[in-house]
């Protein structure tokens, strides 16, 4: 395969507040990726870009592997594609169904969606860790704004922590789950669903549509126990059928709503502002660790050290402390030339 | 309440040594600390015990609230407490049952085993953070081994990412659940059923004994299938009843069988030391943002900074990158001192 061009932080930035599909894709690929000197390029980019961001409403998509979040995000961003808005969509973890979909090749549930003009498909990187990729969502999802999305769609699986993180980056959250899971309520789900601004019960058609309401019921008496009263918007379960298109609209009609009480009530916003400042706390972590161990010296230092600890004969706390020095060593030795 | 003196690092050390009950609480209370000027502290007396750790077992509980963790690790310390052993019971989340147990007032659960002269019991702080809390555990472990402890239960909730974290922290993870709970091995559960070295049905008693047995059944030809088959411990899924006592011995002889194997093939070892360079990069990772966040000229900084980014006046990709530059010129002075 040919080398590809390497893009200059103008024809990047341009690209993608053009629109180009293929240069946003390389954008996030740079701003995915964990090279030292990518990094510095990629601030430069977002730094560029960030005065065009904001705009979308960012909406997280949660649910254990079944519950149908593939056909839920097709189903959604079809309709709202036809409504003339630029959807993209974007997968957290390695595990969750867009990239499971490519794996298998099962890429029939995305069909509809990934031949709209209007969507922007981003899978997770395989072989990606959960960590690399989610830290960077904040990033790829103001790079889509940058390109003109409305709506951006997270898509998380249920499972770790990475539904915990999402949450704290988009405007709204959204759980998926099915008839029956309701058992779980008690137990392991209970911390998701203090994160969720809906509960989305799918699949409620046919034999299935009777069940489903009972188990939206279950949810929203539940919910009234879960859910802090003090809280500006009140939770509540709905059903859907992603397959047959129904209740699609009318869980998007609760989005807007949502967005509309809490841009009034100014809710909104104040939880934007702390998630921008979440972000500069990341941010800063992961530019300080980088200075670390990015170091030419501590990389070339690092593996004599952890043979020692491994063999035994150097403490962990004595190889922190010399590494530590040696950090602050090197700081001087550059800053003096 | 009169204040209490300040231990000397070699009074920490001693006092821990000599078992000291109140000094090692005070001890695991140093290496909690997030104050930046208890760190300094805590590493020296970490560095100091560190030739004496490293001979207890090491092993993790987790399991959905209602598994009866509480009651299980009562049955199981007790039991090894009469066999002569010395049994330290950590609680890693603020959600776990041993703190939420004295917050409830609910301490009967736990009643036979805080009695042991044997045990050493620390709830998790109230109010404190997961992470605050799981991030110290490993050094918790340390002192409690240092103290003559034979025997550490980690305790934590099966929710969010703490089990995962003691996982990498122990030598044996065992998860407990309960009869009705195979439905979710498809979905939820599958993270932590990988991280299982053995899954302990627990309440296999009375009416509940059968349908005990079918699950034990169930989560073995479960097991099959995803656990890979390369790994030289198949892990498996047992019964007790830890209210009644049943099966608590069969466990331990599992545990037991589990390290001796381990044990003479090496990967015992080899875990410990996996586990020693993961503590020592996460020691790192904490000094090095401790460089940073504890400085007092940042400390200063960054609320004004805050305050422009929330007030929308400055990007936070140049919020961040004035404190990098303000970090990189401090330290600068500073060694020019």
């Amino acid at each position: 395969m040919a080398k590809r061009k390497n893009l200059s932080i103008d024809e990047y930035v341009n690209g993608v507040l053009n629109s180009d599909r293929m240069i946003l894709a390389r954008a996030i690929t740079l701003v995915e990726s964990n090279a030292s000197h990518h990094l510095e390029s990629a601030q430069q980019v977002l730094q560029k870009i960030l005065p065009k961001t904001g705009k979308a409403i960012r909406i997280g998509i949660t649910g254990v592997p079944g519950a149908g979040k593939s056909t839920f995000i097709n189903s959604l961003g079809s309709m709202l594609c036809q409504d003339g808005k630029k959807v993209a969509v974007l997968a957290v973890d390695p595990s969750s169904s867009l990239s499971r979909g490519s794996i298998l090749g099962d890429k029939t549930r995305m069909d509809i969606l990934s031949q709209e003009v209007n969507c922007f498909i981003r899978p997770s990187p395989s072989g990606g860790t959960l960590g690399g990729v989610s830290r960077k969502t904040r990033e790829t999802m103001l790079l889509c704004e940058a390109a003109g999305f409305d709506v951006i769609l997270v898509e998380t699986v249920g499972v770790g922590q990475s539904e915990a993180i999402v949450s704290t980056m988009v405007d709204f959250f959204l759980l998926l789950t099915l008839t029956g899971a309701g058992d779980e309520l008690q137990s392991i789900k209970k911390g998701v669903i203090e994160m969720a601004d809906a509960i989305l019960i799918n699949k409620a058609d046919g034999n299935n549509k009777a069940a489903a309401l009972r188990t939206q019921q279950e949810f929203n008496q539940a919910l009234h126990l879960l859910k802090p009263a003090k809280s500006d918007w009140e939770t509540k379960a709905y059903c859907c059928s992603a397959l047959k298109g129904e209740g699609i609209r009318d869980i998007w009609n609760v989005i807007m709503r949502f967005k509309t009480e809490r841009m009034n009530s100014g809710t909104f916003q104040e939880k934007r502002k702390d998630q921008a400042l979440n972000w500069m706390h990341d941010m800063i972590l992961e530019q300080v660790k980088n200075l670390f161990f990015g170091h030419p010296d501590i990389v070339e230092e690092i593996p004599q050290i952890e043979l020692k600890v491994v063999q035994g004969e150097l403490p962990v706390t004595r190889a922190v402390e010399m590494l530590m020095l040696k950090f602050r060593d090197l700081r001087v030795e550059e800053n003096q030339l």
